[in-house]
């Protein structure tokens, strides 16, 4: 299966496998034993030294797993596997959550017949919690064994927590294949979250240039979701890239932009489908706002209305509520100029030089009926722009996350 | 009616009679047509010349009788009265809402035989539809006919919009009065919502202590509120001192202390009234932060916390999420000391020194059961410390905001 998109001029093809799509990659997803059916145990192995780079949570309270992978990655060696497991956070445990974070990675690097070092470690679910290691470190063992090619989408079931589908994306470009899986379902809920994405590729990427795209690849997708505006303690997205394809992306060639624009492509689907499947979401909507004085401008107002709630439930309630939208623009902190601002939904203007302008709310009704809603204000203030993503907020939320714990 | 409450030593008297509860203020509160049933213009006017202050929306967009009324405001001059209307927000309606907002200013001046400079002006309800004058214009005359010295409490009903209940307080203390009343059903929704509070008093306060006493107490409480985190295009806060107690305050003498707790006081209450009577709330939310570095860093984390969805979902769920508390802590970017933070449920201890500790849940629920639910973190940075309050998110929140326009 291989679908072409083009990309300014760049063209992709989407195809299967995730994070196995790149040569030299396998995977596995078991069932440890840590959430009662469900897989919850995930490993990615290379066959061969990957470049690597990684963007980590903001949050204040880092997770034990967070810290030691950010310790490998600013290693500045090569490394070799990530290992992830669903349902325990490991976060909060005092330097219990440290050792018990070191023995997972330890094991994992045993039974690869790797170093420690070349290891990467992310928990994803409950905080405040003791991992359960007599049931991980065996799993660790039993997933060594069931490493695959064909293993990304198992590897993705063992990363999910409420996420009601697995999410998973690969595309081949120019000779050399990406791949990446991720996991939540907001951006979101410390409780029994987080945001994990992991990407591959086949190509051969020096660290500095990984890092560069990566962390612009993160500022236009995984950065510019929200699904409730909360940041977890264990949010991190990591790349590996192995060279298996031969294919080797040198700063400042064509090539560059390719891979570039590729990883784009793999950041933004996966960012789209976590904000689709935000918790009790029913629909995806894309906010995009252009005439901004600049890029952060753009993004300030495009989070400002992605975090609203009275947007997220007026689009829900499939209510054309455009004066939530200006609103939400006019304390974002962008400037904008009043008498220029205009507002669509979907192609139905709705607002323009300050003022409401008449417009057919059958029509309204009808794109705000659709499982994508998209949403555009320009700010009238230049030429930048940003788009951003969330869902709408639902009585279904507030249940999830009224009964969470209990 | 008195109730005595002692604040640092001061001793302040709780009695009725709202903003008309200062000596030489009369109020009325009519019904003139805009709103079905309910009133929907309020009229507080002194029989002397008050100083006066005011703080306004940081929203870029600003309605036209927000504008006029900080013009007055910033010519320095005395001020008389104050008209409000519920039901249309006047904003966004180009050119024309600002002549609409200066013909309800003339009107009121005209039949009140004061200048216009005199009158401030504030509107709330609707947004983008344009006022109906040849409702509101004869209801001025009404209203300055049913002006009143016991018309606080039509006032406060006046400028309601969906709020469950008028809100209005006064304290007697050391010979002068402060009255109150406000509006606000959350921060909050721009399209039928603002915040809007005003304050008399009797005292004699001159312009700048007048108005750096409203921006402390500002800050210590309607800043410090929070239903969804919306800022509308027509939120303020105006404070008018006419002098008829002949109680004057001087600065840097006791009665300013008196005086500035006494408008705290009045502040803080009226935030709380507006926090608990939050769109479909079912309980009043109090945060704490303490061991902060800095104010600033206390207040983020209270800003944090009051606004994060997962934290109010899980108190209405009656949930001891910590988990949720922490990590908004941790995003705040106030300081903290992981090892040394600690997390309290009114009374009950839920997690110290960087860990969860064993606590009685059957306790932590009857305290989240309670209509008041009092959250404490300590971020053993230091020795500041604020509060804010917020209310829990609910099933009738989603019902109300969905449905809201249509």
């Amino acid at each position: 299966m291989s679908v072409p998109v083009e990309l300014d001029g760049v063209e992709i093809n989407v195809v299967g496998g995730g994070v196995t799509a790149p040569q030299g990659f396998r995977a596995a997803g078991i069932h440890t034993g840590v959430k009662r059916q469900r897989k919850d145990l995930s490993l990615v192995v290379s066959d061969r030294d990957c470049t690597c780079a990684g963007t980590y949570t903001t949050n204040r309270v880092k997770a034990a797993p967070l810290l030691l992978t950010k310790k490998h990655v600013d290693l500045n060696q090569t490394v070799r596997a990530i290992v992830a497991n669903s349902g325990n956070a490991n976060a909060c445990n005092g330097p219990r959550g440290m050792a018990d974070a070191v023995a997972m990675v330890e094991q994992t690097a045993s039974v690869l017949g790797i170093a420690p070092e070349q290891v990467l470690i992310a928990s994803t679910g409950v905080i405040g919690v003791p991992l359960a290691l007599d049931k991980i470190l065996p799993g660790i063992e039993r997933a060594s064994q069931a490493l695959s090619p064909d293993g990304g989408a198992d590897a993705a079931l063992g990363i999910m927590t409420t996420d009601t589908v697995p999410k998973e994306v690969a595309v081949k470009c120019n000779g050399f294949t990406l791949g990446a899986m991720a996991k939540g379902s907001g951006m979101i809920h410390p409780n029994m979250a987080t945001m994990l994405a992991f990407i591959t590729t086949d190509a051969s990427v020096e660290r500095p240039l990984l890092e560069a795209a990566l962390k612009d690849a993160v500022a236009k997708s995984f950065n510019m979701i929200s699904v409730d505006g909360d940041t977890s303690t264990n949010d991190m997205v990591l790349v590996l890239a192995n060279g298996a394809s031969g294919v080797s992306i040198e700063p400042n060639t064509p090539e560059e932009q390719k891979f570039r624009q590729a990883l784009d492509y793999v950041c933004i689907t996966l960012a789209k489908m976590i904000a689709r499947d935000g918790e009790g979401a029913t629909k995806l909507i894309e906010v995009r706002a252009r005439g901004a004085k600049t890029v952060d401008d753009a993004r300030l107002a495009v989070r400002a209305i992605t975090t609203s709630q009275l947007v997220k439930t007026a689009i829900f309630g499939e209510d054309a509520n455009w004066g939530r939208i200006l609103c939400a623009a006019g304390y974002s902190g962008a400037d904008l100029v009043l008498e220029h601002v205009r507002v669509e939904l979907g192609d139905v203007l709705v607002f323009d030089q300050g003022m409401s302008v008449p417009f057919d709310e059958e029509l309204a009704k009808q794109v705000l009926a659709q499982k994508d809603v998209a949403i555009t204000v320009d700010l009238g203030a230049g030429d930048a722009e940003a788009t951003g993503w969330t869902c709408d907020l639902t009585y279904e939320y507030v249940k999830i996350n009224a009964d969470y714990r209990t």
